[in-house]
């Protein structure tokens, strides 16, 4: 189970919306079949491996990071296969959340006489399809906020420069995610302000996610490299109050530009919700500090990934990367769960969770 | 060696202004004596570990965490000592950095005969004895400055609220931090806001270093509790222009007032070079933010030890733990090195050296 988890892990961010899963095939103590889900609408990872064990599939158990599928999606169900090829015995790391599956392929498997054995690794296999989990959860895109502070918060100086924070590993760190998500959300103080190019620059080629400027009044410049460069494509995020001509003028540069919303800000809620419709699973969030707050306030931030540089730059006024009213309470703040610590370089990565329950979990406190 | 460093590390804090020392002798393959130097004035580790030996000790080999004293302080010189007991090796991890041994030990030794091997674990000795190794060579206090912040670099909310920032464990090794300092310092901002008691609380009984508050104006409340508790000595740092009324109301309850420089605020090197020649050796600071920046500035801070909890709090006034007025430009800020990274229960730390050369390094760099 070990080895398939190491194969979904390596797909990750080029299945689109659809899991990683990784599959082996193991019989008379040999692998005789492996495979993993390399593309959305592609075979399946249990197809590959039973498609290399052939005959030999026949008696065979198959470790799988995930529930196989019982429906008709893009490609025939998984179950239905492993059947046919008279698979022993299934392995299962973890059920899979989607409702059109949820139990039913591990029915299926047991109906037809297959041993099934679930919860394997179970915690790693469910943790490595976070993204996929929220998506098809919710309908709502997993949002990776990201950023790299001084120790003091800061993301720039008090001037504004933030060349650079962090040092080339965390930068390089961030391309990979960049790679692994399917969209780059910035807000448009961020354009006006560095002008990023905002692509996956890895040394060797990568997918390179949708950019996504959120821009209320469309104050987003013509000549901005996100406008001009054709690398991938740029969607503006903005309101019923932006201006037509302003629209026509990106539409005609191939910037779309959708409307989100009456009110003078970018209901956000609302566009990562159209944005899901158009099967972007996965978004990672790059501020400025004040996106990241308000994305954050509204309760949209499932991950954060914190790099800190070993600076300290000062300044009461220099931008930091949450900049929202803030609670009145300490014990009110937004608590990150599972937080782990990574060093890259001369920086250190924290990566946690936001409790997104907490307001719920207040009202049901002190008094019960 | 690894055992007389552990021997050394047990002493930390308890050794004043003098080193820690460990000292282990082996003879025959067998340990014969061990010693750490306990606390000033009295044996050193060699003394401790040549009594436990006793006629052992002639032709062992003493392994030294740091070079043997060669001068008559209060105690007379270890190298003498180690000759008298007819020792045959030394194995020393460091040199000694006070001007009146320097190496002088080491060659009295050979002088005599003794072989000497010299930089066994070197640089695991020379930083269990960073405070002293400042003190010596400086006749400034090493300052330790500990902050506990948010993820956004608040040491509170936007209303003042501070409790808690950090977890238990990391509180707990906070009080540890204060028994192995000889001063605690806090700017007078922090006695108003908080009233902390500023005592070392350990399970066990633990030293109590010196409560240092920085107060310009001598704004102190007479009630708070670093005033009335006795456990241990309160120092206020002033200026001359605090008002004699006021310090005579602190001096009746025990509180001493000392006047750095005529400005109207506290001169921070000379206070710390008063606190030096009273042989305060190592100071805790422990902000607020306003204090922790301006002895960041100065260049006084040797060392920075920072909390961070899992949590975001938000609020563009929310106090940070450093306030200055900052950089112009993000590659001028203050760098720390050698940052290691440790976890307290959900808490993470990091520690760094302030790179303090800073300023001489631009002035000889972008020509040359």
């Amino acid at each position: 189970m070990r080895f398939a988890l190491q194969l979904a892990e390596k797909s990750l961010g080029q299945t689109g919306i659809n899991p990683v899963v990784g599959c082996v095939l193991v019989k008379d103590g040999r692998i005789v079949g492996i495979g993993t889900h390399l593309q959305r609408g592609s075979h399946h990872a249990e197809v590959h491996a039973l498609q290399m064990a052939g005959k030999e599939a026949e008696g065979a158990t198959a470790y799988v990071t995930l529930e196989p599928c019982s429906h008709y999606g893009r490609t025939p169900p998984c179950a239905d296969r492993l059947v046919a090829e008279k698979v022993k015995r299934v392995v299962v790391a973890c059920t899979d959340p989607n409702p059109k599956v949820a139990g039913s392929g591990i029915e299926k498997l047991r109906s037809h006489g297959i041993q099934v054995d679930v919860g394997v690794l179970e915690d790693e296999a469910r943790a490595l399809n976070e993204m996929y989990n929220k998506f098809i959860a919710t309908k709502l895109p997993f949002v990776t906020l990201k950023s790299a502070t001084t120790l003091d918060g800061k993301i720039a100086s008090r001037t504004g420069d933030s060349k650079w924070i962090s040092g080339e590993l965390s930068r390089s760190r961030v391309h990979m995610l960049r790679h692994r998500h399917q969209g780059i959300m910035v807000g448009v103080e961020t354009v006006i302000a560095d002008d990023p190019l905002l692509t996956a620059r890895l040394e060797v080629t990568s997918l390179q996610p949708v950019r996504l400027v959120v821009d209320s009044k469309l104050r987003i410049p013509l000549e901005a490299q996100v406008v001009k460069d054709r690398t991938t494509k740029t969607i503006v995020l903005s309101t019923n109050q932006a201006s037509i001509e302003q629209i026509l003028r990106l539409n005609a540069l191939g910037v779309e530009v959708i409307k989100c919303g009456d009110g003078p800000r970018v209901d956000l809620r609302k566009a990562l919700s159209i944005l899901a419709q158009r099967e972007i699973g996965s978004i990672l969030l790059e501020g400025g500090g004040r996106l990241n707050g308000a994305m954050l306030e509204a309760g949209l931030v499932d991950k954060i990934m914190l790099f800190l540089a070993p600076k300290i730059v000062g300044g009461a006024n220099s931008p930091g990367a949450f900049m929202f009213e803030g609670f009145e309470r300490m014990a009110d703040a937004i608590v990150l769960e599972r937080m782990t610590m990574e060093r890259f370089g001369d920086d250190c990565c924290l990566t946690g969770y936001p409790r997104l329950e907490r307001g719920e979990e207040e009202t049901c406190s002190p008094e019960s």
